[in-house]
């Protein structure tokens, strides 16, 4: 029986909080290993930086809003507010509330990002064909959030930074690399007291994440 | 505090269960008030028919898997599943686990529907200026399932049937009037055992029912 919060394997997303609240240190820098997924609590105007160290990597990016993580960032409200599935630095994500949670302020990549798909899942690798457990952002969301002692309350659609899902106008699309460089960062301010969840995705089978590269590692910090 | 099952008011959704059980008789045709939602069981192999009586009128469509409401059909994971933000007939819906539950496999119509943006809830109208309560395709949709007992246990996207939200190459998009006209009809294939939750979006601010036009019925039907 289908229940959100429960992984179908693990890796070693589980032993990666940040600290034992889950609060940063501001500034510091810190990694998301290839494939895994961490959780840090932003308070209400610190800065959230990802930096695609290597140039190819995606993040799967989520808020919850932190007294209540049954309300958390969504796509779909926020594409209402936007009048856009492509997100641009000045844009103010919302909740499933329709609640300010996270200004998008500061991009220095071609601004190409996808906010329609999924994150992958274990039932996404098995309909690719994987025998066994795959590395996926849906379970690294949960031990991410899990390392806070919470539970996943329903799985939220992403904002998949630097993932490049061009949209033609017959609405089909097609899987294509990143068009990031290394180095390349995304800034959000949060609005409100918020729990981010970054996943290093995983994909390995679709060129998501760069054709013939190995998914890698993220960094991110957390700032006044 | 938010919580995903709470409405922010009532309409008369709350005294239209179709049966005590929510089954439906096999071919009757129901009609779904203007501004209203109605739920239905649909049975595995069973075909749900919507029709658009006077053409303008969007519906918000949801299925949750009978047994277990925590499953539901999903945008963003159908978006995978089908390469395509616009679903056409012969494309199969798939639920937050990926699961197949509905295929859609008719269409009379120009084949323009959305399935990037919320349905709309009170906070929207809110912030389109309304003061009290209008009604929404959010609280329609608690409702409905309220009549079976049932409480929302998230806030899936819709598949917004004949929605018209042209997305343009650099992500934006407008909103704009239906091009579906009277009599139009899609059909869905149950692919397991669902419950079906159809709203007659009461959005009369912008033009996503039709300019200078008051939101209306539609009606729906299912059969063997």
């Amino acid at each position: 029986m289908f229940d959100p919060s429960d992984s179908a394997g693990q890796n070693e997303s589980i032993d990666l909080g940040i600290s034992e609240s889950g609060r940063p240190q501001p500034g510091q820098i810190y990694t998301i290993p290839a494939r895994c997924g961490r959780a840090v609590r932003v308070g209400q105007q610190q800065t959230l930086e990802i930096v695609n160290t290597h140039g190819n990597q995606v993040c799967d990016l989520w808020a919850f809003v932190d007294a209540n993580i049954s309300e958390y960032m969504s796509m779909a409200h926020s594409h209402t507010a936007l009048g856009s599935i492509m997100p641009k630095p000045g844009d103010v994500l919302v909740t499933n509330n329709r609640s300010p949670i996270l200004e998008f302020t500061d991009d220095s990549s071609a601004g190409i990002h996808d906010t329609v798909v999924a994150a992958c899942d274990a039932a996404r690798y098995q309909q690719l064909g994987i025998k066994g457990y795959h590395d996926n952002c849906t379970d690294n969301l949960r031990m991410a959030l899990g390392t806070l002692g919470l539970k996943l309350p329903a799985i939220p659609a992403p904002f998949n930074v630097w993932m490049n899902i061009p949209v033609a106008d017959d609405g089909t699309f097609s899987w294509e690399s990143p068009v990031s460089i290394p180095g390349d960062f995304v800034r959000f301010k949060a609005l409100q007291n918020c729990i981010a969840v970054l996943s290093a995705c995983p994909q390995d089978l679709t060129p998501v994440n760069g054709v013939g590269i190995a998914p890698t590692e993220l960094a991110f910090r957390v700032y006044e």
